[in-house]
């Protein structure tokens, strides 16, 4: 087994300005600069972590290329390309459609390159150079449309790397799962009518984007039920998540049969990220990821490619992402969660009723899902 | 109605060092360097608000002075301040007790700048020159206990101000509120025998320090009843707070009857921030601040002084301080929480029964409070 | 005597964005985003440092106001004024002129503030309400031409503050002092005809702005002889500084005998600053604060009006500007240049042949300084 | 032609703690914590450049290992030795000897990856692996002396990367030539009865150590004539170090006949370094290196091997070793220096006649250099 790895240094290059936090800087409204929370350390720190630890040199590299526009173009529109590429050309960048989602001087060729390497590391596991992958990337791409950039996202780099599976690859039958804590509406929104590609997202319920992620939402047209959403309530942690994995992403990936999963690997559903309030730890990772390895392993010769999406604590950030990419490369390094200890309490909470309930209504909706008919 | 405002640069020389986040760096075990999350930027936020805001020349500005040894000794043992001294003494400093507690180069002195500037504010209130007032310290203080210092706390400001209130200002009865985030263990454990000090502290159950804060510790001996905890489940927010100020905090203040209330204000339980995971909103701060300056108007000539001690978001922490600062001296700026319509959904949501329990369970101790004999 | 002080947090708050140095981030070209070199930081120091000695309770504080368009349009062109409130509405701001100053969002105001703060103090000098004092402005200004902003340089406040002070406050006479390492040459330009301003500016020869500040530059028309420029060598330190005020600065300001004398405080020809290859020590701005405070009460009743221009060391820029205004205000503090011992070698060494010829060069231009028909 | 490279992020987490640029933080003092300024920074953004440039990807990169305590003792005392493990065990870390040297938790093992990376890369030009080599390593050596740390430096890696060289890999003669801005005393004081080890230091006369580096330092003993200084005044650039290159630096390699040139890479000569005041530029970086790679070229089969030492500018620096790792490989990138034509004014002045003296002084000691007898 060879886990691919994707990093570059203009990744963490991508320049999301002096906004306070969330929001451009405003003196006159009492808005000071300050770093934007979506800024490069926690990946920065991430990416040095894999390479002290060792872990590194057990991956295979591949190095990402620029996503040209005819492949950005099967899931964006020509005006959305164009408006990234005229604010990225600006002196000062500009923002990539919500008012949120700075677009910093030359990020349109950074986000070119996320989505490009999102693709090389797809075709490395359609040619069977790696079983499964992670591209450490920036910017992150779930909450964009084909419309528009939304959510610190600029392009959609998933929906870019399954289409360009299904396009050139031969990968027909593709689920996007998503268990970064915000819903992956972009793209939910995407392949909303399109039962090739299912979306699975599992999230915080009602924080980003507002009233979006809710279990109806649940595909239309030929997509009718191929959109499933997991809210779960503020507060979840452990044990939620791992019910939602049995309950609902298991049996539904099973029943869908892909022929590649791909994941948006966002981990701010840590316990201590400032963007969520949910309490997922380094060893929950590790265990979702196990069990999605394990499907990706029985229903489509392991592949399994990751992009990183959120996560916005430093400091623990980067013990979620190695245990995460541990698990996939099938190893273990001698870098362990060194606050596992702080928050071993939480996670033995117990799934509450009302998380219960989450997980439950979703899972309901799995029988919508049409059985496959070929698996690859 | 006057408000006082105590603030010097030395509380932001605090120097908690480069450990990453919460533990000391140590690149062998893959923890590498970073600010400690107990660092003075989202103080410094606040400072830099309320005088940016225009709020800063409607306060009175209290000089503070170093507590003196005798002042700490009313509250902590000998051994605690000459540890806190000899470690603050050492070049590169060390810890106040548990590890997680950085205590700076000159740390020690810093610590008695910020109990010692509690100290004047109770003063200025005892002495009529302010009606309430707010110190705007670090490090903070509700987690050390009289021997040892714990969760970034070194010496117990609000602790010995409580005890100088007593013993030279003539204010007997005295209350201490605690909205922090995490338990407030230190005071509670300081005042657990003690009828004369009563402590609450609404809090995210099972956070920090860990399995501390439950309902049944209601104070022991003649404190019986004395010591009331509200933990809350993760992911509380406004009406889970405001159910508890109702049902717990107001009636206890009323059976009380204080004679000076003090306020561990910390901001950690706002909805970004990273060491809890609870919702409020610079709204609910505005709101729960009302309450708390209405029962001091009520009980004890509104003698309310608070202490900052956590909050841990750099970019959200100040808008929370600001409301609850403008509503100590009942007044408004032209600063507005521009972050307001990001969270409008989350504070929308209704009390679940978890947490309604929670804050019950508190309530049916409200009885135990021995009606004050004598109001101020 | 009392020494003025004038102070703000938007002051800290105008924002130069992630230019990586001096130069907007630009990826493509290799060019990473980073904190711009002219930022709040070494500035938000001096404050601290100020406050935390002791000396701001020495100062009297002087609160600052917007300088009015009308004000500004004493020196500034409309066009010029137009185009920095243009920039400073843009979202993510943009440049003052030259591509190397950047303009934040909302700058415009701040800088507007900047300039209003040192009319204030000049107010209060001329009114006897303070003898002396010291604006701890951002943006710096004296690179501003009346056309246009540069180096760094919004509005020229000092020019803006001379112009006032003549219009206003009966000031006829005003001389201009500027020791920061670069070449003052937005206020040369703007009184380089005008026989009642007086500029000198002590700077690294060649440096900033490129092929300017040199001796030859001596005024024109009515204004001839009443611009003086000590264009020093890369390198030069105390003894050069010393001689350039014994041969230059005092003997010109004797003969000009100003009613207000202003001073551009740039601490960037310090012996450990990025911008500039000067060697000066807090003692040498001390020793050449002494010596401007003594022109200053033996020429016009000690009026000596200091504005913050650059400096960007910051670890040594506190100790260069306490010193200073310790000398201003006529006091010492407890706090000493706690790296004065590491620099002690380099004050001792000797004048160079070319440091001299440099003095020697700009002190035969004084006598063409038309003596004053009339002191204040 | 190969050129070898040697990274780790250990190198980066070498934790100088939160001292005030130059000394430990003090509140009482007045010395508020700040970054150390020898920080991982700007060697992190050099290491960025590379990657991104390009240039990553034609280099072969070399794994550091370990130095050994055998191999450390070669150079080192066992006092020292076991100096640094003891206060780098201390939780806090500690000193390396003068009180300016920081020793994180931590970084007895960071010092000796450092110092087996010059080692592993010394070996792969012995064997012919690589023509030469750059290893970007922290913390820097070549201020610390046997028996002590000294100048931010803990263990001189050049020094013990010699001695290896002599002992394990057949190589006599060593050269080392040190154009960091900073005496190279270590490394001289190691070598310095040593007529095997040629050393040569361009650097700021009486910058650091205080009183060293002085042309009369010219060896003794056995070693007389083998120690070089060309101690350049503050404020030399281009013209007196490629004077001092073709004066002093290449005569002496070419009398001394090298089998290896070891280089003490400091890039704090560069204009705008805040810890001295040269005036080099990329392009001198460039043309210096130029120099030797061709001297190394003919004397000893292109056997050239670098050691990052200081610099300190996080914004300037990345461009001047680019373009001496551009320079050492043959080759470039689509990378210029973006500040080129912002000093493009300085590097045209023309040599002072002190600094042609300082120069002229060390050439007429090349003569005292025993011709050798046997080249490699
Ligand atoms: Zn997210
Ligand atoms: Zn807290
Ligand atoms: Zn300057
Ligand atoms: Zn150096």
């Amino acid at each position: 087994m060879t886990t691919g790895y994707v990093f570059h240094p203009e990744y963490l290059w991508h320049d999301t300005g002096t906004s306070a936090g969330l929001l451009p800087a405003n003196p006159a409204a009492g808005i000071p600069p300050a770093a934007h929370i979506e800024n490069p350390e926690a990946k920065r720190r991430v990416h040095e972590l894999i390479h002290a630890s060792g872990l590194l040199g057990e991956l295979m590299i591949i190095e990402p290329r620029r996503a040209t526009v005819a492949e950005l173009l099967r899931v964006h529109t020509e005006a959305h390309v164009q408006h990234l590429k005229a604010q990225s050309d600006l002196r000062a960048g500009g923002d990539a459609g919500d008012g949120f989602s700075p677009v910093g001087h030359g990020s349109y060729d950074i986000a070119r390159l996320a989505a490009g390497g999102l693709i090389e590391l797809v075709t490395a596991a359609a040619h069977g150079d790696i079983t499964n992958g992670y591209a450490l990337v920036r910017p992150p791409g779930h909450h964009a449309t084909a419309e528009a950039g939304m959510g610190f996202c600029l392009f959609n780099s998933i929906a870019v790397a399954a289409r360009h599976a299904q396009a050139e690859l031969g990968l027909a039958r593709i689920a996007v799962v998503d268990f970064d804590a915000h819903h992956g509406n972009g793209t939910q929104a995407i392949f909303y009518d399109d039962p090739s590609v299912l979306t699975i997202s599992l999230h915080q319920a009602g924080c980003f984007p507002p009233d979006s992620g809710w279990t109806h939402e649940n595909g239309t047209g030929d997509g009718a039920g191929y959109a499933l959403n997991v809210p779960l309530p503020p507060g979840s942690g452990h044990p939620a998540y791992l019910s939602a994995m049995h309950q609902v992403v298991l049996p539904a990936l099973n029943r869908f049969a892909p022929d590649l999963i791909l994941l948006a690997a966002g981990f701010d559903a840590n316990v201590w990220d400032p963007l969520a309030r949910q309490m997922l730890t380094a060893a929950s990772y590790r265990e979702i990821t196990r069990l999605l390895v394990d499907a990706a392993d029985r229903l489509c010769h392991g592949r399994l490619v990751a992009a990183h999406e959120g996560g916005y604590n430093p400091w623990y950030v980067p013990y979620c992402a190695l245990a995460f990419l541990e698990e996939l490369a099938g190893t273990t390094t001698h870098v362990t969660d060194p606050l596992a200890a702080a928050v071993a309490g939480y996670a033995a909470e117990p799934l509450t009723p009302q998380q219960q309930a989450a997980v439950g209504e979703a899972a309901q909706l799995i029988s919508r899902l049409g059985a496959a008919v070929t698996a690859s």
